[in-house]
């Protein structure tokens, strides 16, 4: 049997045809085209599935479900999206508008919970029964599965990670609160501070690297500097990786999961951004003799999490053990 | 059936026997004699139970279990504590120990989690599946129950709610890391508060109150100045609900649990903690159009809570739910 697996972006929808061992073995994508209403976007959705599978051979009776990840907060049992600001739903029932094309079970969740499925079973912390995964992009998104199933709490709005205060009062976050760890251990958090300081001075690498255009700073501008020695960077990316090591110790705290699995656009900085964060985070946590702890682990699956954990929403629990336990994708 | 429930705790061990509803029938207490070797506090835990037991009528053919809540890092498997400072203990084997002299099952676990098994399935959180209780004592202890069981993380050691940096760099900690909630937001942090703030404001009620003995306050002081008229306290009482609104709104974004209880000495401060308390936290929740948040309520099994927990430990996890379900300590 098979399992369909969509990735709704707000820029793309990509869909993967995916087998029992959550390999993707055929996918496809499409422009959202966002400014549409969300029945024509839903229908283009269940088009492009059908297209999918007919062109890997495979008919419906072959497969056993549809499961899609959207931005947004689901409401999981009715299979509806509740909000999304991005993508202006409100109230969407995506699992009964894809039902009049597609006559399968239909399962939603959010995306950041079906990345954090597909890199807690198959990826980076596969094989393991706990898992957080922190994605490091413009905010932080996390995702938290708890015994090989995602965990989001009463109303599945919870494992909103990045909006975890860490600095009472402090920087302004984009969701009201202050201190918010997304404010600081993001992407968007890191490059801030880097604009600040090259910006306060001039006659750093960090400055001379982007010409002393500060909106040409990336996240791996400030890596690169300190990797070529400029102290400014430097201070830019140890003092990052302080808030980055206090929110990572706060979740191993809270979770004590196995692996934490850090995913996003910074952590393509792989191992100088592994090797100091896991000396400032074994500072942080609050250890007890002689128990064990999480480790830290980069993310393995790149895009395809997307679509291989929107398919995974449909395998039944104990395959899902299953698949973690004997997955492909492990070391 | 019945089953033992077991609180060891610093100063006394109380034992109750429970029924199938999850009520203490008969219950105990002896003093722990912390200064004694492990065995021989285990041997007289193993006696008291044995005597519980026997006096209650109950045969222990009619005992399903013994359940032990003790203080410190459980090995839930192996029913063995690795490690408690204030018992000394150091891979204490407890089940081993009561088997001695108890041939039934025996679970082991932390007390804290205990409590929060009670509270969550019989207590303040009845008839929910995921609640979250925060005892606000000397320090910060926290359970988190997940489907109507503990979750602890791989290691038992999760859950460690206090130990969640609120304030990067901020007040020390006694763990080692600084800004904890804990001390912000624990009876001592409290406490502190007061005392520094009496210390300033000798014309205060609050430091007339301890007639300038600034030991003698106690979480309840400031409560009682405040409600007084007295703003120094007022203050005090303010700037502590802040500190402890923003790790509960943490708690709320990254479990999103359908209750939070608030259990410990400063929760008998009752409505006058929770009413200010709840307009708080609802500014720190990251809230989503139409999605509803977790409610804040006050524990209500108090001391008994370490017992019915113990006990639980035992109930086979459909019978949790039931118990939770139908139980009858409910509003």
């Amino acid at each position: 049997m098979y399992y369909l697996g969509i990735d709704l972006g707000g820029t793309n929808i990509a869909i993967g045809l995916v087998d029992e061992q959550g390999q993707i073995v055929h996918q496809r994508s499409i422009p959202t085209g966002r400014e549409r209403s969300a029945d024509l976007i839903l229908k283009d959705m269940a088009m492009l599935a059908l297209k999918v599978a007919e062109e890997a051979g495979v008919g419906l009776e072959q497969i056993t479900s549809v499961g899609v990840g959207s931005p947004g907060a689901p409401d999981v049992q009715k299979g509806v999206i509740i909000y999304n600001n991005n993508l202006g739903f409100r109230n969407v029932p995506v699992r009964a508008e894809l039902q009049k094309y597609l006559p399968l079970p239909v399962y939603v969740d959010n995306d950041a919970n079906c990345a954090a499925l597909a890199e807690g079973l198959l990826g980076a912390a596969g094989g393991v029964r706990h898992s957080v995964t922190v994605t490091l992009g413009t905010g932080i998104g996390g995702g938290v599965i708890i015994d090989h199933n995602i965990y989001s709490g009463f109303n599945n709005a919870g494992a909103e990670l990045g909006h975890m205060v860490i600095a009472a009062g402090g920087k302004q976050c984009t969701c009201g609160r202050k201190g918010c760890w997304e404010a600081y251990a993001s992407a968007r958090g890191l490059i801030e501070a880097a604009q600040a300081a090259a910006k306060k001075n001039p006659a750093s690498l960090l400055f001379k690297m982007v010409n002393g255009d500060l909106n040409k700073i990336t996240a791996k501008t400030p890596f690169d500097a300190a990797e070529a020695g400029d102290a400014v960077a430097a201070g830019v990316v140890d003092e990052y990786l302080d808030y980055l090591a206090v929110g990572l110790g706060n979740i191993i705290n809270i979770f004590q999961p196995e692996v934490i699995v850090l995913g996003g656009g910074v952590s393509k900085q792989g191992e100088s951004l592994l090797r100091p964060l896991n000396a400032k985070v074994a500072r942080e946590v609050y250890g007890q003799e002689g128990v064990p702890v999480a480790k830290l682990k980069l993310a393995v699956l790149g895009n395809e999490a997307g679509i291989v954990g929107a398919a995974l929403l449909g395998f039944p629990p104990e395959r899902r053990a299953l698949v973690s336990l004997f997955g492909p994708e492990r070391e």
